[in-house]
């Protein structure tokens, strides 16, 4: 039995995950005094403290397998954007999300259109239903190419995917930009709207929600893994209209996302002060990193999400960066794997973790470590 | 934009999943004086009380993504089988492992064999991959037909799958049976042992444990969700050479299974008194129903997994009589999914659950429904 004839070749050629640094494996490997987690744009803030007693409760009935559609979460987030609930699928984070657009949508010969730049998820799930994905370069100030975009739209093009803002640069396709990918876009293809880090981005005047002014071939996808600070439970969500959400049911697994997880997200829905209290916290945060950066020279991209990207030199740089920084407890992304191999994403973090990051930088500095 | 031209063939033609009731539903429906829920297979004592305390702790870091790869459950579970941690995968329970195998494996002209009255679960996940299913007719006891399947496999046969015990039957394939399927197997078609009821069955002498005198063909799939009870948390695994398994990663979601999921499997394997406990009420209480079945004159199928399936006239009173029991109260399973339209399938539940099972049937009875 050989690998190379199990397996079809679209499997073949996908590389397997590389798990980014635990805080497990720096503490033993380094043994560093402190450690800071900035690598995977969790909310460093935690999450609500209702859910503590919502996953309490429904531990009681842990035996039990969860509801299918996750009924009372969906009629809560149908209430709070006044849609039908029959318009919002849940599902174990926006990645299982992207998964389900791909094995419903997609036949053999059609293509996806995105960004070089962008989103792994996107990627790897793309690459499991084995399409083609035409990938156009961001622009020269890291942001998506509305224009380059539409032009490699072609007549076996079924889905565009935007990440707004972008992972993992932090910038975003404007209102403008918006209206005229919906005016131009051919209304049989679907554009997706990856919005993971929309609670951060909403107060940006010139950010386009796409929830408003919606069309029949928008899919928006939102989650409770960043704002919310439940990564950990993995429930991400779709809204589209109720033929879309109709079909991709069909690809779900039967009972994602978990109980827990359901009533984790319900409950931190109530509690939209601590959402707030965490947005407030990171562009406070992130103010102060690019005054850091503008006095130290250090050339990053502006955000609109809970990351700042650093610009190095090439891909050395970013890789040596990485690893002095994670000797000192930094624990960063790197972002080849997001086809951008001389940047590093740094997650904006609480006030203390933060001072760690830059005393860790000036540390280097100190050190002629650059 | 036409459904019909937007989703590929195969998507088309599945049929969403139809959920079964909840408690609530029933409730709120019927207003019984109480409800026995014996619809799923789900473990009805619970699950272990160490779970409890290791979710609080898990808690504390549900804002931070679960290890990809499940790391301290892996080496658990490989020291528990003396097994080697890279030939472990775990999931989001055997649904999303099934999915993996059905994305990772097939290539688009090759097919499955297996039963056709088994886990609905790999028809959907292989029905959402495209391929061909052979199913071959259970035989006159409800029994997977291994003489059939073998004679099923062709040139361009991939897989076969066979659920042991089988869900809803409860029914297995021997030890002599298992040898036969393994000599007479081709080599590059893999064999995929759905171990879900391992736990309740491994004290049947002729049952073959999947793990033992291991082929390098063989897939051993095994789950959290029934003696373990923790169905609501979605945890399942696969245990292979590791070729298959490091293939395998590549089609899982990143962060799967979740954080809680994770350390709640992990403390429910420190509690085996519980499983035991759980597997010996059940072994109980199923003895019981088989004396109150031959006492009514019931058809039924003997089992050892914590499900009996009864067997009646026809799919009407299938339908009916599963429609006037949940009436009372007690949710049970209809088995036409699992294209068994005149059966029933019903969870082995407590004492007094079961107690709640034959009043109502004798109430049926009396009232001469039947």
């Amino acid at each position: 039995m050989k690998i190379e004839n199990l397996v079809p070749k679209n499997i073949q050629s996908l590389q397997p995950y590389e798990a980014g640094k635990t805080i497990k494996e720096v503490r033993k490997r380094y043994e560093p005094k402190r450690i800071s987690k900035l690598a995977s744009n969790e909310n460093r803030l935690g999450c609500s403290e209702k859910v503590n007693q919502a996953i309490m409760e429904a531990s009681r009935e842990i035996q039990d397998y969860p509801d299918p559609l996750a009924s009372n979460l969906r009629q809560k987030l149908a209430d709070l954007y006044q849609v039908s609930e029959s318009e919002i699928l849940l599902g174990a984070g926006s990645e299982s999300i992207i998964g389900m657009l791909c094995r419903t949508f997609f036949k053999d010969d059609e293509n996806a259109v995105t960004a070089n730049g962008t989103f792994v998820g996107f990627f790897v799930q793309s690459g499991v239903r084995g399409i083609q994905v035409k990938k156009v370069p961001l622009t020269k100030d890291y942001r998506f190419d509305v224009e380059g975009i539409l032009d490699a739209v072609d007549g076996k093009t079924k889905m565009i995917y935007i990440a707004n803002p972008n992972n993992p640069t932090g910038t975003y396709i404007t209102k403008k930009e918006y209206r005229n990918l919906l005016d131009e876009i051919p209304e049989n293809v679907l554009l997706v709207m990856d919005e993971a880090y929309h609670e951060y981005s909403r107060s940006v005047v010139d950010y386009p929600n796409s929830l408003l002014n919606r069309r029949k071939n928008v899919i928006t996808l939102r989650t409770f893994s960043k704002a919310y600070g439940l990564a950990g439970m993995r429930v991400g969500y779709a809204i589209a209209q109720e033929e879309l959400i109709e079909q991709m049911i069909k690809t779900k697994l039967t009972f994602e996302p978990t109980r827990l997880g359901q009533a984790a997200a319900k409950a931190a829905m109530d509690d939209q002060s601590f959402v707030e209290k965490s947005v407030k916290a990171v562009i406070k945060e992130k103010e102060k990193l690019y005054d850091f950066f503008d006095e130290h020279e250090v050339r990053y991209v502006r955000s609109i999400a809970n990351s700042v990207m650093m610009i190095l030199e090439d891909e050395n740089a970013a890789r040596s960066f990485t690893e002095k920084m994670m000797k000192q407890g930094v624990i960063l992304r790197r972002t080849h794997a997001f086809k951008l191999p001389n940047c590093i994403r740094i997650t904006i973090g609480t006030e203390e973790e933060m001072n760690h990051f830059k005393e860790s930088y000036s540390k280097l500095l100190e050190m002629s470590e650059f």
